[in-house]
């Protein structure tokens, strides 16, 4: 499957990839049967693998739901503002909870999970757009002519599928993946900004008279709005790494991480209700959606006839957005999927990438003759799907793991037949097991077996430690979570009216959430901070974690690139802003594509671009020079050799503020408890590489 | 000089303390009289060092100057609420002013920075409350009482530098001090909480009528004060750490860290004038204060007279308050003059804490007949002082150290030729060395002498780095900085025009800055959290740099000890809120004392004691346990020995969340760059002692 390994890995092999691609396109069809037939053979399994973990499913079906119907929401308002209330929150989670059921029985690879995603907004505020500002169309036919760019869509991308077009997916490489992720973030940021901004005017088509469109209501609806919003994003942000506190216990801390962003959602809700009654209704604003049985929401039904209605040159005039449209959803779904499907994962099931993308033509159809926004393959959730199962089974193995080894040991039996016993249990909870079990378990074997007759000094034989040390990953690959995740969200459509108290200030520091939120982890984000960072300060990354091109390319090389990127960014951006013609904005990426293969090459050396344009995400731990800087102030020491660290820019004046407490106290530093009196200069693999 | 050694270092020497204070109090004025002969020897020097460092020494000056000028605004502000404005920022600044110039010619230890302090205000609330509802004397006769109250204060100021009582200060251990500090943290929260309710009230003693104080436009000035305040606590506290950004040139960064806060203060308050035409003037509520020129301030110079007008009970009972104050002084002023003269700091000039304590009772005497709130001795601002001094000193060496070095370098002069030359500059510019200059020098001699004949296998000798990495530390010990930034404050009296701009929200944003920015450091807030932590999460604080109790002491011990403390800190809340008697606030820290020598050491072993109420901050540089935990999620590694962290509560989840950028992609994590491909597991210091 060339199509799995994501991104650049195979740069090197892209001729012999296009040839192979090639040699794939002259038998249509092959690939979608080849995922039919794989899919299959395990799809009964894809149920009753749900069964062995019981009512425990509810944990990642509930962590994702919550993961996915939230932003749905969001872009469901943004909709309905951009489409003066054609589209909104009803639609966005009608189509998410359709395509989502359908997939998860019918799809390829139930870890993918699907909904309405930015891109999709933006593509249908530009039609609308354009659709309103034709006399022949106008508001009226705007769904009807969606509808046709949905057919010209699903024919497209039907054409993709057969034409086995997912194998060139690894020519996306990380470079057009993260310049569409940044250009994504921006675009949120400028959704939060204009949301903010909305928040101090009088909404178009409304009674300018009425009291809460008044200067001194409008302007304490917009402070109330600053307040709501930043406190959304910032309790967000702080929520999402709460598993890495120091604080609280762990099941707290995971809950906090996991559910943590919902609640505060929730949490600010609840406090926008707690503004003085002498405030009129209507400040702080909420959500404006109409509800699932209004008759905005039921004519969706008969969409479909009025297409008949769109003259044929606007027909035909579809096939340009739905040429867009086809592109991003490829691009999109498929990299999804890839994310979904990371080798660390150790999926044991087969892929289904050409498949899924048939399955995509078939729901954007559906869709467009409903009238509803298409759903496709989103992230991060998709990922974090498969993270939840692989945490779930890990789980579910280690206690029957556990037991069995625990009930051998009554039974005094040896070691070698404890780890035995395991073995029988891994290979019995996880029947797929394609790949070499006996070298998977290597390590828990030799965990196992260094306690036989005592042979380790380390004390007792310990089950527990040793499978939570040596369990391999393994993921519950099944369709039941999906499934029931795409129903909740479907129920959540009658959810409305409790949607409906959600202030509207609470989504723009949303909006604002998911854009910084999606910045770490990109490594264009990171690079263009490292631009940022004087030379003398660059040891600053080097002491924590570090994405490996920071050792490995020269930094002009990094900064050139960077630049490069940046300005190319730019332009994207530009594009969204044309009224009409932005409807292209995909097109930047399509080119860049043949860019990557054809002049950056003659721009950059091969292993530079490699190590820039990374398939994996690569990094290095770091190497804590500080140590060594605080070692300089005290006069009691054996003097550190500078040499490996004057390069670095450090004032005496920084040491000595790291070095005082707030009330002005010096604090003596030592190495480590044992030397705290007479402290030596360290040694060791700190300093090795430095 | 046993009151140099900081709170209580010297606790296992009490007894010993105790009888030599005991002989010393047989023999008056002796501290004094020492003190004075010791700082008349370098009298002349004090102000003859300061034109060694010219126009450089203005760095220091402004630095203190915008450090201790914004609280005593913020004082200001807080006492003529509190004072029905009986009392204003003038007041404040005006005695800052004036305590810190005489102070600055005529005190002791001139590195010693003076201003009124937050229990100056504390107390004065109090006094004002009491006189106030005397109908013998109300309002009107405040001063002229609290003129009686500084009268007593002096005296007893007085009895106690006669008998030498700083010898005693050393009594004053972290406990009480940190206990003290953080009851100051909470009154400071309290006050800021407190400052921003009232922006949702109208202010007593205002026309509620007028359009301001109509419901709409007070709802907008409190949202307006909740933005304002939350804005500059959190920009103060960022720019605080400046100097550790990654970002940024460094004299960017040292400028932000040093400017920053003032510079916030300015900022925001611009912002508040960029609110909307529309919204009327006195919305958001800006600073209120007499001018110094108006009556309200100018009839401070005849409090003396009022004085005689005090029934003669009152002037008696004014004891008890002077009681209070003058044990409050003794303690600030002495531990600020301490932390000033930190051993880290070299000074070589001596100490005067006697003579001090006698100059700071004639300032008190001298207040009081004025009107004036007295100042004393302030933290952090006196060991900021010293600080800032001490890297002044450092550029002036070494800019000479290494023109003469060059110099010789250029003649060819041999390395031992260069050193002596070396040598002679650093005697030169620090003739009061009184310390063996030789043995401070050594290291600089090693490095210098390697570099003879191509010994040294470094490469070239390079005189910037040598003197940089073996300088000792040495302070420009001077009257002018402090001087002239006394004028600065006196100045800025004139400038209330400008200080009036300043919204009252930006002050209670300023407040609650103060007070969390006082917390990291102290060991108490810092065991305080330690009990938030589960056991399982512990070797996140070993990790990190940590104080050193955290290993040395048995957790349980650790928590009975906090507790403890906190329960003590509660009473002494309590104890403020009661009305009158509220002014005793300062007793249960006399009462701390002794409970510290005689109560404490029955429930805790010397040890432990010594370890919880340490003299000075112990820190320990942490150990990267989380290098190890990292590496468990990946295949392609050599099994981590998990003995020495599986004690350790870390979800699989965690490192796995730890291990997944922003949009799902999961990262490869090697120990260093070279072992990137296949990767070993590290040995080194970092595990030496887990």
């Amino acid at each position: 499957m060339p199509a799995f390994s994501s991104f650049s890995s195979l740069d090197f092999l892209l001729p012999h990839l296009q040839a192979s691609a090639m040699e794939q396109l002259s038998t249509p069809l092959q690939g979608v049967t080849n995922d039919i037939k794989g899919r299959l053979s395990c799809y009964k399994n894809d149920w009753l693998d749900a069964c062995g973990s019981g009512v425990r499913i509810l944990a990642p079906t509930a962590y994702i739901f919550f993961a996915s119907a939230l932003p749905v929401i969001a872009f469901g308002e943004q909709l309905s503002r951009e489409t003066d209330g054609s589209l909104s929150t009803v639609e966005t989670l009608t189509s998410t909870a359709l395509c989502g059921v359908i997939h998860s029985i019918f799809g390829g690879q139930p870890l993918l999970i699907l909904g309405v995603a930015e891109p999709t907004i933006i593509m249908y505020t530009y039609l609308y757009n354009f659709a309103k500002g034709r006399p022949e169309m106008g508001q009226g036919l705007f769904l009807a002519w969606a509808g046709w760019v949905c057919v010209w869509t699903a024919i497209l991308l039907f054409l993709l599928a057969i034409f086995n077009a997912a194998n060139i997916i690894s020519r996306f490489t990380r470079i057009a993946g993260e310049l569409f992720g940044m250009l994504i973030t921006v675009l949120f940021l400028q959704e939060a900004i204009k949301g903010l901004v909305t928040e101090f005017a009088i909404p178009k088509g409304e009674n300018p008279t009425s009291e809460v469109y008044q200067f001194q209501w409008l302007y304490a609806n917009g402070l109330l709005a600053v307040i709501f919003s930043i406190g959304v994003m910032i309790t967000a942000l702080k929520s999402r790494r709460a598993r890495s506190w120091q604080y609280g216990t762990g099941w707290l801390r995971g809950l906090i991480a996991d559910y943590g962003v919902p609640c505060i959602v929730v949490l600010w809700t609840a406090l926008s209700y707690s503004v003085p009654e002498k405030v009129p209704d209507g400040v702080p604003r909420r959500l404006f959606s109409p509800l699932f049985w209004d008759p905005e929401s039921l004519h969706h039904w008969t969409v479909m006839k009025d297409m008949a209605r769109v003259p044929v040159g606007y027909i035909f005039a579809a096939f340009i957005p739905a040429l867009m449209i086809a592109g991003l959803y490829f691009f999109d779904h498929s990299v999804a999927s890839q994310l979904a499907q990371q080798k660390e994962f150790n999926l044991q099931k087969p892929s289904a990438y050409h498949y899924d993308l048939l399955l995509l033509g078939f729901l954007t159809l559906l869709c467009g003759l409903l009238g509803l926004p298409p759903s496709n393959g989103v992230l991060p959730q998709s990922p974090m799907h498969t993270r939840s199962l692989a945490v779930l089974k890990k789980q579910l193995i280690r206690k029957r793991m556990v037991k069995s080894a625990k009930e051998c040991m009554k039974q005094q039996a040896s070691h070698t037949e404890i780890y035995g016993k395991m073995h029988a249990v891994f290979v019995e909870m996880d029947p797929a097991s394609l790949t070499a079990v006996d070298k998977e378990l290597e390590n828990l074997k030799d965990a196992v077996l260094k306690h036989e007759d005592g042979k380790d000094e380390n004390g007792t034989f310990d089950p527990e430690k040793c499978v939570d040390a040596n369990l391999p990953v393994r993921v519950n690959e099944q369709r039941v979570s999906n499934l029931l995740q795409s129903v909740l969200v479907g129920l959540s459509v009658f959810a409305m009216p409790l949607i409906k108290m959600i202030p509207t200030s609470v989504l723009w520091g949303y909006f604002a959430y998911m854009a910084i939120d999606s910045l770490p982890g990109s490594q264009f984000f990171e690079r263009m901070l490292l631009l940022f960072i004087p030379p003398g300060r660059r040891f600053k990354v080097l002491e924590g974690a570090h994405a490996s091109f920071v050792e490995s390319v020269p930094f002009k090389i990094i900064a050139a690139f960077t630049v490069l990127q940046f300005v190319y960014l730019l332009i994207c951006f530009g594009i969204t802003w044309i009224p009409i013609a932005g409807v292209l904005f995909p097109v930047p990426f399509f080119i860049l594509i043949s860019l990557r293969e054809h002049v950056l090459p003659k721009f950059f050396s091969p292993h530079d671009l490699q190590e820039l344009d990374a398939a994996e995400y690569d990094e290095v731990a770091g190497n804590p020079f500080h140590r060594k800087r605080s070692l300089n102030i005290r006069e009691d020491e054996s003097q550190p050799d500078t040499e490996d660290y004057d390069a670095f820019d450090w004032s005496p004046d920084e040491v000595l503020d790291e070095m005082t407490t707030n009330r002005g106290e010096l604090k003596r530093r030592s190495q480590n408890f044992n030397e705290r009196q007479y402290q030596v200069y360290p040694e060791g693999p700190g300093y090795s590489n430095s």
